[in-house]
């Protein structure tokens, strides 16, 4: 854990995601493990489990807020796994424990940890994801976006 | 309570309003009340009252699924007011305890819940609330919400 | 819902119990509803469904904070059922609720449910309860539980 | 994280404590990191803070679950911090989270801990805790105590 602060950096998506969406996440997480922040995503598959793949590839930390109550739902990239339980209530605890959020595609869900982040105010970068959406701010590829959450952290 | 059955329908909305679209949310609430439905919401002002504050003069019971920790928050037309003490995680009780949800205008808190039960594979019916978000079914009026919300309930 | 007033009862405690806990816990929840408070449970069986038996049967009302994701989960005598799909955290909403929590009998899902209400800073009234708990205050009958509830609702 | 394991031990206890008290916390954390397990809390002060600062003194990894919205609440010694926002319910992620639990001292807010733990089916070694509820493994020093905890995981 040499350097790591305690900056929490939330990747949101879907849990099946295509091989390009796939490569975009893990750049994403590679770039957050990079500025030694903490990763955090819903521990399962697709997007997180690129994010959390990336991240912990280039020596981060990542964190898995599971909606299930038990470890084994995790993807094999998460450092830390902290099953709730509280089923969907993990987006909110997911959208909370997050500084700033990168959603990367999505669904439903990821729709709805746009929207809690945004109702707490939270800066929300997004990367090929909801459209007319106000309030998110759309990046063009994985480093920019990293790059911008970052600028809201340290404005 | 006779003749009360238990049918849940949730009313989502901001908690500020124009008086259009309390009018809008206040004929949704009678319409729920007089097909003897429970009305569900988030038990606070603007559209949450409004939707209670219609129901309770016709007659219908309402509940209010707080964010704080106790009932004062709730307004005068709450039958059963329940503080979650949860905060914004309140959003995910609201669209589990509705059947069917009718979304009247709103913001991030509602957008928030619409994504939540459209994950959840709940119907939900919009009235002047968010476009562009694929699988709400809009309406034109407030009867006719009301209308549409319980055909998905007896198809 | 003539003369029903906004004051919630909690009563808590096992899933199963004892034909002698049953009947106590009905004799519970007929005087809750005498007083024309809502009676809040789990939603359950056992002394959950005897309280909101004992409600129902003398024109009460009945609040049922399940832990699941339907209400199909809810016992016969639930009123409103609020399927919480929280798990065991509906134990905190439930003592959340509760202005003034009865424990009839219980295991270890009570005992939490105590001690989250005590935490609180809520009265417990305790009928054949968990000893050594200090806080609890013991009741020796039904009746005697239920004034006791009532007299710290009304200093 | 050299050698961390996601093996996750939860110890428990309340936001004051005598120095004593706060000793004994202190080795039990460091016996957690010692043996290369995450260290699960509260994330607050007290025993809290002793558990924490006793891992990470030892090299270890802290995870503090924290009631309130946001890190700052979190004492100095926690590695990552998860604020819920989800008040008292933050104590059933706590339980549910932790693969076994080790409650040093406490008050009501442990005794719910504890309560929810073994409802929950996990093995909870109890340190100057709570007597009179069984189920609660005692053990005479906080060596001794971590030595039980690890039994559990590994039969």
């Amino acid at each position: 854990m040499e350097g790591l602060n305690r900056v929490r950096v939330g990747v949101i998506g879907a849990g099946e995601c295509s091989q390009e969406i796939y490569n975009v996440a893990k750049t994403v997480g590679r770039e957050v493990a990079k500025r030694n922040a903490i990763l955090i995503c819903g521990g399962l598959g697709g997007v997180m489990e690129a994010a959390a793949r990336g991240a912990v590839e280039a020596g981060g930390v990542t964190v898995g807020i599971l909606p299930g109550e038990n470890e084994h739902q995790a993807n094999a990239y998460i450092t830390i796994p902290i099953p709730t339980g509280l089923s969907h209530a993990r987006n909110v605890v997911l959208a909370r424990v997050s500084q700033v959020l990168i959603a990367v595609s999505g669904g439903y869900g990821t729709l709805s940890e746009i929207a809690l982040a945004l109702k707490m105010e939270k800066n929300v970068v997004g990367l090929h994801t909801w459209r007319h959406v106000p309030g998110i701010m759309h990046a063009e590829d994985p480093v920019e976006a990293v790059e911008m959450a970052f600028s809201f952290l340290h404005p």
